[in-house]
């Protein structure tokens, strides 16, 4: 029912039985052909064992799965079953399989294939979002709105430079992608640099069967996505409150539709991207604890992992999928935005009319002044304005009406915000750290 | 800095290296003096250990300090200090101290101890919190307000419904806290009935050394509480929010001011109470995989528990006490409250208006009606009201502008506010599960 | 490929889409019934209603699916899907389903529900594996092996010993289960006796939308349970250790088997509940942080239960099975614990040396002879008891060879064992806290 | 007690209030400095503050605790001090202190300050324990062990293979922290190079108030760190029990002793590595939390970064010291590991055996021969090579004894370990991933 919520058609597959499967074959059918051409086995064994494991459909899965019951894991039951196959018709050929291999070899190569194919995706995923963020940010460079600070109104600044900084966020994530790759996309079979190569990976300096600290960076960085991106859908549900109502989740008809209060549209999309991003982190807890592994294939620790990646990962790629929707449709209500900065009836420039004052009175003073006069403007419900015209501290350092009605003016605190958007914006990446 | 904000004066006091020794020496005390009694040392042994235990001041700190680093946990070295003192005044005598107990008895009875006082804060601290909160529930039993679901206006209720509802999570931590307590306040030290009673603790069934269920029990117990004062500290900032302002934290003079944002006042402590929740929560995490132990004294699970049940404890009473400071001062501003139920223009009684005409044209027929008339209102900007006495699926199975009125009357829905809230308030608990 | 390594038949179908669907179908149905025979909706659409409920293949699942995806989550689609499908027999009829119940109500009492069904699976297996345990600690009462401490041997126990102490956490268990069903087994919709009676739920004081407390509590419930299972796993797979060889999991043929070291046989099921029970301990993080809810309904801490509760419900019982297998196929090597008491020549016994030799010369300097005559006989691999006869302190307190020679023997240090194993069997849990 | 247990005293101070607060006046004092230099405030003011700011006894921490509880954070107090202080000597220069920064501007800056510190220290502890690797590793290239598979001896490998996978990891490690250093060492305050360089920090792309990526990066990576000290810790004690005896911690004098039993030495330095690592993780877990802010500056989010940082810093510079303190004076029992070799009777070298008779009967058949004949070794405690010599099918593929006694010999598996110790320890970790 939740399957393309919780996760995504295209994550599923990648972590499906038969993907599985397909990847221990690709292991099996590689290691024969490599060791083939090195004559370790003979030449005839090896290309009927290639043969056989190029098709996932010659594997009788409910067999492979009563094996895996009694057995406790897959892989003894595979191999048994690529033995009996090609030995039925080319008898000897198949106890060629496996040759030299372990079952966490097979294992931990076909999981470290599952994996490059989500980063494929979370790698397309992070395009997707920075393009869409790269292009709200440039088209609001100059959207006024109110910066909010421990909830409360803060400062004016602009919907694009907002955006801008989780742009940069997001640029950050893709260099960390990038940094983590060599290190997670490496072969589990000492030393086989043939082996590596016909499966697409790299060579590792050493065996790694009870290092995982390169999977557990994965899951870290798995839990830093979500958490941007669950950031980004707190912004987004707490801005389409009904009291403040800035911007809106993409409308879909009937999405977010209640069954009893016909006047609500629920933020669906930030609810679920919040709830897994929550379940991201608790995975990702999970695979920490999978690093402390006992010896040299441990007992527990690595079964952690057969349950946490594939959820971590349909996860995070929903996750990235739902952010994705949610920039490219995002509505932004500038009316609101503007009727939101004028709530505090001058509060929310507070900060730059006491840094004006700060230059004529000091800062200290400036700040314990203009403190005073918005508790004033909001219990009395006067405008700021107002009262600093009419405080005799205010006059008496020569700053006039017309000065203070500039400053008053949130649109003049855009600052360098359409410079900042251009900046993160253009960023290639390559010169941000 | 923090010491204050993060933990209380009293359950520092309970964790800090001073009680702890204390507890330590309560234990050795009581030992000597019931083994005396039963002849097991001489008495008059028994006599000296026991009037050395009973000061802390007996005590050096900074050799017993230098002790524990060297040998790696404390017990040892203070009961060299017993021994080594007492032999001093009374030769031979020291000898009989810690006769038949382990390092892990007397540090667990101590750890038991402690808890037995933080559960007293906490017991104290929860009936604070009932207490206020009871009066303040009654007081708003009827102070009409907006429910918010999803983040947006769902239907009329009242603060006091709120409030109960809070109120009877309390009472249901209450008996939680009776249920476990005698679970975790038991001697480790096999069988000692007349031990168990010096020290005001029950008997275990049996040693519990690598048990740890019932410790884990308490951070479950605390993130529990944590949990609760989250959610409401969650409600607290959201309605503090510069839009929706229908309450504020207590007020104290400078409290949640900002170094350069006059206008603000800062939900400060319940951005602690939320921040400390989520440090609970870590803990306790901890706390359960403390309990994976082996064999009969653990090595590494059990010391997870010396650093996180100080931590976890002092988070818990902070946690509590900020929230017992924020319901006693909390501040209602039913002025916005009522503001806020007129934003919709009538959206927040769609529910009751399409109950209402549920009955008349089918719940299914009424909710699709409303919902496309609440659409509209919100796009057009229109009463609701109006929009149903203009339409002719409404007025044609007879229900008019008087009775529309009403029912869009956020006033009339009330309900049994009152009487749930009396209901709550009144439960001593024991009816309650 | 592991749905039954990683869960059971029974608990995956609670968990199944089918069933939480046939649960929404159940409280629709008594919805239907109870508001029938109270006149609030007519009793002929409260029979059709709850007729078409009663049978979960009524609903297309396909459709109910699009739907879910497109509105966000299921219940509008199949409330829809009755109206529409009881309107088509009997016209008007089915608009009177769901009457003045929310998304919610319905959705939290089906959960309520599928808890219900898993915590008596929960009782069931409890009752199995102390079933199991009470037999295997009897028949071991007496059976000598050593203690560990620190994974050093540490003294002489006896296997039942050890098992009595598991079974007491385990009638721990039960007692916290008995505690926790009347929080939990309760409806969510306001007041309505007769809908909780239909549905055999309790009422609860007041709603509890936003007040998870009770979930998270199971959810801690489970991690306790698991997190015993993992201790007991630990311990297992620890004796199970080539070079210890005292105890082995239940023989299968084939269970454990390497694909390439035909020797081994390895401890399979201990390593599955290790991981699940770390992973149960992550979701359980997770439920604790779905308590911090906004408001009456919450914006992502919700569905962050619909992630978590099916993975650790299914997570617990799996482990709860693995676990009584385990205790009722526990294969026990007399032999080698025979054999490993004796490895330390001596040293296991040397508490109890002490303890005798403390009667004559006091504890400390006890402690402190018997601790390097133990280095000595470690290092110069001499069994302690020679050391012991030939050391001077010693004979000069009077104590020779014959009680040397009691002291040193192992099988003379089974105390109260048997008593203790027999006070735990039989206790029926309630003199217990 | 403990806090040169679960700390070190460089870290400690670190994390003291009197660093914050040192490195607050660094901001503040740089800030100052830049402000002057550029005429953004008076010269003279700028001199002044500066000089104030240089000396940490100029505060009086008492009056800035009691204003930190008060107000709730501590950067509004302390600007205050130095406001009043400056003041008292130069009227009115004070005031122009903290021109511009916010309350987040100062506090984030310095948890750079002091996140820079501990990631020297971090960096000079993985040197250490590379170092001490490496050697170890060169050491014992060719010190012939059991590799262990699910606690089961599997394989003969060497001690020097073993920590070279070890210190690959390390070396990982020291890459990672390359890679994050740059995204860490950021200033918090929009766009001003010359603070940056005033405080040895770099100007982020833009402002980072509520992107809490890189912070919770490097609890991420304090994670995988902490996590590969426990693997290391988990094999130390696990090769250190009673039954093994393959290593021993450092021998100091009383280290590890137990009060009660004079035989044991227990692995205090594993265990408190082990549970630090736990507690890492735990507070890894709120980091991440920690990402999910509101807005511009968040309410609770930012304040549990308050809470773990600190914590999760000294807990893992405590790991990292244990750590190298334990590879440093590691205890080899070269003995032990050749009397465990022998253990299995050859089953050991059962994976060598049949990967030989493989190449004459088929991968298959051999493993199938070989796993019953490795059964009949243990049951009927019989040499397998025995067993060997006596199979028919063994003698008809024409392997006879000589083969099968140089087969059986676990010496002859050392296979490439020189090499590959080498290969990762002359690594300079240029060429690895």
């Amino acid at each position: 029912m939740f399957e393309n919520i919780f996760s995504t058609p295209d994550v599923s597959s990648i972590w499906s039985d038969r993907t599985r499967i397909t990847n221990y074959l690709r292991f099996e059918g590689c290691l024969a052909r490599v060791q083939g051409d090195l004559d370790i086995i003979p030449r005839d064994a090896a290309v009927e064992i290639d043969a056989f494991c190029a098709d996932v459909d010659n594997i009788d899965f409910e067999e492979l799965k009563r094996d895996t019951e009694k057995i406790g894991y897959p892989v003894l039951g595979l191999v048994r079953q690529i033995v009996r196959q090609v030995n039925i018709k080319h008898p000897g050929l198949g106890e060629w399989a496996h040759f030299g291999a372990t079952t966490q070899d097979v294992t931990d190569t076909a999981t470290v294939l599952q994996l490059a194919s989500t980063l494929e995706i979370v790698d397309a995923s992070l395009r997707d979002v920075i393009e869409s963020l790269g292009a709200l940010a440039r088209r609001h460079a100059t959207t006024r709105m109110a910066a909010r600070s421990n909830l409360q109104q803060a400062v004016p600044m602009t919907l694009g430079f907002k955006l801008a900084r989780l742009l940069a966020t997001f640029q950050r994530h893709q260099r960390r992608l990038e940094q983590l790759e060599p290190r997670v996309l490496v072969l589990e079979f000492g030393g086989a640099a043939a082996l590596a190569e016909c499966l697409g990976l790299s060579v590792p300096e050493i065996a790694w069967h009870t290092e995982r600290d390169s999977f557990a960076e994965v899951g870290g960085f798995f839990a830093l996505l979500a958490g941007t991106c669950a950031k980004f859908a707190t912004d987004v549900k707490l801005l389409m409150q009904t009291e403040v109502a800035e911007l809106s989740e993409p409308f879909h008809d009937q999405r977010g539709s209640s069954s009893t209060m016909p006047q609500k549209r629920n933020p669906v999309s930030c609810a679920y991207i919040a709830a897994m991003a929550a379940s991201v982190r608790s995975h990702c807890g999970a695979m920490y604890e999978a690093m402390v592994a006992d010896h040299e294939r441990s007992t527990g620790p690595w079964e952690i992992e057969w349950i946490a990646l594939p959820e971590i990962s349909k996860l995070t790629c929903a996750t990235l999928k739902h952010t994705a929707e949610l920039v490219a449709g995002l509505e932004v209500h500038r009316g609101a935005m503007e009727r939101n900065l004028s709530l505090t009836r001058g509060g929310i420039v507070s900060e730059a009319v006491m840094m004006a004052l700060a230059n004529k009175m000091g800062r200290q003073v400036a700040h314990d002044l203009v403190y005073n006069l918005c508790r004033r403007s909001a219990n009395e419900d006067v405008p700021l304005l107002e009262l600093l015209c009419a405080d005799d501290k205010v006059t008496s350092v020569g700053v006039g009406r017309d000065e203070l009605q500039r400053l008053c003016e949130p649109g003049n605190y855009l600052g360098l915000s359409v410079e900042m958007v251009e900046r993160v914006v253009t960023c290639d990446g390559e010169g941000d750290p």
